[in-house]
C-alpha cells in the first residue's frame, strides 16, 4: 500500500550560503512562502558534492521532504544528480532544463536600467561589467546593448569587465580602467558608470574620489544589487537596480509545494531603487 | 510510560535576521555544530511577539525540538516566555539568569582593539560610539576606557555618540562630530577614529575624504565587526575587531545538545582583523 500521508517539509540546499549576503533573502523568501502555505522548510549549508551535501540528501530521505530547493550563490548552470524527489532550482537552472528553475530576469533588469539611465540625459555611459564567465554579465551586456541600440549608441568600446577572479578571490580592477577613461577629452569622457554589481560601485566611489572626481558633480554612478546595508550608505547614495531574491526565494519554495507539471524557468523582474548617485549627474 | 525516543530536532528562531548580515553566521556556526552532533536544526524567521513567533513555538513541539536557540540581531536583554523546551539565548540573555546565554565578550573585544591601537603609538583616539541604549556600547566603552587608564589617558572627553536612532531608523552622525574635532589643533586633533561598527566606519571614511582628509595619512581608522565584504574592500581596507557569531552560533548549537546543568553565561572572544586603515598612519 502507497503510504500517502504528507511529510510537509520541504529542503532548502543553500550552497555556500556563507559567502553571501543575498542568501539570506532568498532564505527568507522561501521560508515566507512555506510558512503560508503550512509547511516546514529544512535548511541545509552545503558545498556541492562535499560531504556536506551527501549528509543532506540523507537527511531529507529521513524527513521524507516532499521537494527539495537548490540554491546558488549566484545565476549559473548547475548538474544535479537525478533524484527521486523534485527539485527546484534558485538561482540556476539545469542546462538541458530537466528542473524547475528560478532565475533573475538579467537581461530585463540590465535593459531597465539602461532605459532610465538614457531617459535621464545620459549619452556617454560605460559598463564595467563582471567577469565574462558569470552568466549575469552577457544578460546585463545584451540588455544595455539594446537599450543603448535604440539611442543611436555603441556600446561595443563602452563595455569593460572590471572584475578579475583568481582562485575564488576577486579582485577589482576599475581603478586602472578608470584612470584612462577619466581623462579623455570631455566629448568621450563617461557621463555615467554603469557597474556590475554594488560591491564594485563602492570600489568605483574610493577609486573617483582617489583620482578626484566626485560623483553628482563629475560623473554619476549606477549599479546592479541593492546590497544591504551598502547601497543605502554609500556618499551619495548608490542608484542600483535590486535583484528580487526575496522574490525569488518565495517563487521557488511555491513551485516546490505546488509541483508545475513540467519544469519551468520563471525569471523575476528587478526594481530600481534611485537615490542621489544617478540623479545628481544629469548635467554632467 | 515516558516517551524515550529522541527527535534529533533542535529548533532555532532568529528574529529580525532579514535585517542583519550578522545573522548568517549565527546559523552557519549553529548549523555545522547541528550537523557534526548528528542533529537536525530547524530554523524559522521571526518577528518576536508576533504571530510568526506562536507559530514557530507549535510547529516545533509538533516536530517535539529537544531545545530551541533564540537568536537576537545584536547583543541585548531579553525576556521570553516560560517553556517545557530548554532555551539557548544566542547574541542576547536573560536579565534573570534563567536560561543559558552565548554573547560576544564585547568588553574584552574593546579592551583587546584599544590595546592594539596604543601598541601602535596612537595616544589621541577619539570612540566614535553606537547609541547609549546599546549593550554593546557601554561595555566597549568601558573595555577602551580601562585600556586608556593604563596609559594615563582619559577617554572621558573622547567617547561620542555617533549613531542616533529614531523609529528604527539609524541615522550616523558623525561628519558633525569629525569637522570640529579634526578641526582642533594638532595637539588635540585626534590621531586614530575608534567607529562602533563598521558600518559606520564606511560613513567615517566618506566624511574625512568630505573633509579632505586622508586615512593612513593624517588620521586612522578601526572599528568592530569585520563585516563581509565591507572591511575587506574599503579602502584601504578596514582594520577591525571581528565579531565571534559563527563561533556564537556553534556554542549555542553545542549547549542546545548538551543540555548545560545550570543556567550560565559564555562570553566569546573576538579576532583582530589588520589591515592598512591602521597600520599606515602610526606616525600621523
Amino acid at each position: 500500500m502507497m503510504r500517502l500521508q504528507r511529510s510537509d517539509v520541504i529542503g532548502f540546499l543553500a550552497d555556500g550560503v556563507a559567502t553571501s549576503s543575498s542568501s539570506i533573502d532568498l532564505i527568507r523568501g522561501a521560508q515566507d512562502a512555506a510558512w503560508e502555505r503550512g509547511k516546514q522548510m529544512m535548511l541545509f549549508n552545503i558545498e556541492q558534492g562535499a560531504p556536506s551535501h551527501r549528509l543532506a540528501d540523507s537527511q531529507l530521505t529521513a524527513f521524507r521532504a516532499e521537494a527539495v530547493i537548490y540554491a546558488a550563490r549566484y545565476h549559473q548552470a548547475v548538474k544535479l544528480p537525478v533524484s527521486s524527489v523534485p527539485r527546484i532550482l534558485l538561482n540556476c537552472f539545469d542546462p538541458e532544463g530537466r528542473h524547475t528553475a528560478v532565475i533573475p530576469d538579467d537581461y530585463s533588469l540590465a535593459r531597465g536600467l539602461a532605459d532610465v539611465v538614457f531617459a535621464r540625459g545620459f549619452r556617454r555611459p560605460i559598463f564595467l561589467n563582471l567577469a565574462s564567465t558569470i552568466v549575469a554579465a552577457g544578460l546585463r551586456a545584451s540588455g544595455i546593448s539594446d537599450a543603448a541600440r535604440e539611442r543611436g549608441i555603441d556600446m561595443g568600446p563602452r563595455i569593460h569587465t572590471a572584475v578579475e577572479e583568481r582562485e575564488g578571490e576577486i579582485t577589482f580592477v576599475a581603478d586602472r580602467l578608470l584612470a584612462s577613461l577619466m581623462a579623455e577629452p570631455e566629448e568621450n569622457r563617461p557621463d555615467v558608470i554603469i557597474c556590475g554589481q554594488d560591491i564594485l560601485a563602492m570600489d568605483v566611489y574610493f577609486d573617483l574620489a582617489e583620482l578626484g572626481y566626485k560623483i553628482g558633480r563629475d560623473v554619476s554612478v549606477v549599479s546592479f544589487d541593492n546590497l544591504e546595508p551598502i547601497a543605502r550608505l554609500l556618499k551619495p547614495g548608490l542608484s542600483t537596480m535590486e535583484l528580487p531574491y526575496y522574490e525569488m526565494g518565495r517563487a521557488a519554495m511555491l513551485a516546490a509545494i505546488d509541483h508545475p507539471p513540467h519544469p519551468e524557468t520563471i525569471r523575476l523582474p528587478g526594481r530600481f531603487v534611485d537615490r542621489a548617485s544617478l540623479s545628481m549627474a544629469a548635467g554632467a
